[in-house]
């Protein structure tokens, strides 16, 4: 039974949503113009003893504001629902809502409210999230042939916090990521790009979906893809960079006049952002140049197995 | 560690919301007038073999929309995440959809987005659930010295499908609940009452609630609690019927003058309501007339155990 599957069933005979961007998505909108994203953390699947109780405060604001910057939004408010077993302890609490309240003051965040209630083994967290009101909101199907492909921030970073823990010291993106959601919001609201998605899923996963929804084929350049230093003469870079997911960072893409236009405002926003490769017509598939596809490392639905 | 000790540290240092009524609530508000609850349902806590998969999908809209119904508001789309174990069976999210969308189309809301994961053990359903933008909101903590205390429906049917299901027929309270949101958005909409509150976690919990909120004391006449066949001459009737939950029914106060139209007004919704005490002035506690309150049989917090 894939995601897909269950998306199905849930979403069967379903009175269409008041757009086309319904569940599936990782965010979808409200009438009024808001985007609502809801994501869900449990301990032993979508954390283990490599993050901190304070880490997993700080990444469940962090992976909804994902979400929202990914399609130009600026988030407002959110909501928690937290169920905790007997046994865990308050100071458990205590240092996640340390970690939680650090994300939400950093992206200006409201929380309005929420339950809590037992549950009987591991800790399930889960964070709806509302932006505010906007337009120009950034899609995942509207990306043009011709398009250069943007990636901002680096690559494997996650991966390798994951895999090889000890290599890489606290604070990584795996524990503590930091979506550059106000450039996102920016480079959407100016009309800067043709679209945008989340690389949560891992380069590979999220390119695959942003394309079969635009109907368009792509290629990249592995040379191109961004890497920080932890990554250096690491055989398994590649796959690192392509084939975990966990790196909070976007994916867009923009008409290549907008090149120096695009550079200034990254700048400014203090994104590093590289080009990495070319959106081309339908009947293109997706490739890497030179090389096949690393086999994916990591199932999003299967995290931390 | 209770409920209100992990809301405690939540909520700590939280820059205050945009309204009153924030974390703690049963809903919260946000900045353009509409209402968001947030509930999540867990196997084994929330619901057990009495339940069909179905009677859970259902039941995680009618809890949200009682949420809403409670405060005023009319719901106008949720988001939903998912998260199951890897045993479970595609039949179960089919039949859990199935009684999803019964409810969605009974209350005509929008599923809008959400996500789904995987699980270690138990199936997990958040459901997020925005309101129609609106006024007049009903609120918990306005109770008025001399008010009338009515309620809705019956009390004590989930109580019974709880510990005696074999005394009772499917489709009851317990899985099945219908909370009367339409009624609670025209009485609150035409500023009838002073509060109101739902009594999903007992009329004795949610009335001290609302007390304590209101700075009121209350007297509740047990002879006129309303009651369902199912509970004739069964000796733990006041305790069903106080002191368990589940039944997912309003408590509301209200002028004494206003009587016939309320009750006017509620046949005009199908509705049943009884007048079952006073609202007291504050140096009053809150107490049953000849008896003490029966002890809690459920925690909302243990639920199911």
């Amino acid at each position: 039974m894939t995601e897909d599957d269950i998306i199905k069933e849930l979403t069967k005979g379903q009175r269409k949503a008041p757009n086309r961007f319904g569940i599936g998505d990782d965010a979808a909108l409200v009438v009024d113009n808001r985007i609502i994203t809801h994501d869900t953390m449990i301990e032993s699947i979508h954390w283990d003893s490599k993050l901190s109780p304070a880490d997993v405060g700080w990444k469940l604001v962090a992976i909804n504001v994902s979400d929202i910057g990914a399609m130009g939004g600026t988030p407002e408010w959110c909501t928690l629902s937290l169920s905790v077993p007997e046994k865990t302890n308050i100071d458990w609490i205590t240092a996640f809502s340390k970690g939680m309240r650090e994300a939400l003051k950093k992206w200006n965040i409201n929380l309005i409210g929420g339950d809590t209630t037992r549950s009987p083994n591991h800790i399930v967290a889960s964070m709806a999230m509302g932006s505010r009101r906007g337009y120009n909101w950034a899609w995942q199907h509207t990306a043009q042939k011709g398009d250069d492909i943007w990636v901002t921030g680096t690559l494997g970073d996650a991966a390798i916090g994951f895999f090889e823990p000890k290599k890489h010291t606290y604070n990584t993106a795996l524990q503590r990521p930091i979506p550059p959601a106000e450039f996102g919001q920016t480079i959407a609201h100016n009309k800067m790009i043709h679209a945008m998605i989340d690389i949560s899923d891992g380069l590979h996963n999220d390119l695959t979906r942003l394309c079969t929804r635009s109907k368009v084929g792509a290629r990249i350049d592995p040379t191109a893809l961004p890497a920080s230093s932890v990554l250096y003469n690491n055989k398994k870079s590649l796959a690192y960079q392509t084939a975990f997911g966990e790196d909070y960072e976007y994916l867009f893409t923009a008409a290549p006049n907008l090149e120096t236009l695009l550079r200034k405002l990254a700048a400014q926003h203090k994104v590093t952002i590289h080009k990495i490769g070319k959106i081309l017509d339908a009947k293109h598939s997706i490739t890497l140049d030179n090389t096949p596809w690393p086999s994916t490392l990591f199932s999003h639905f299967q995290k931390a197995k």
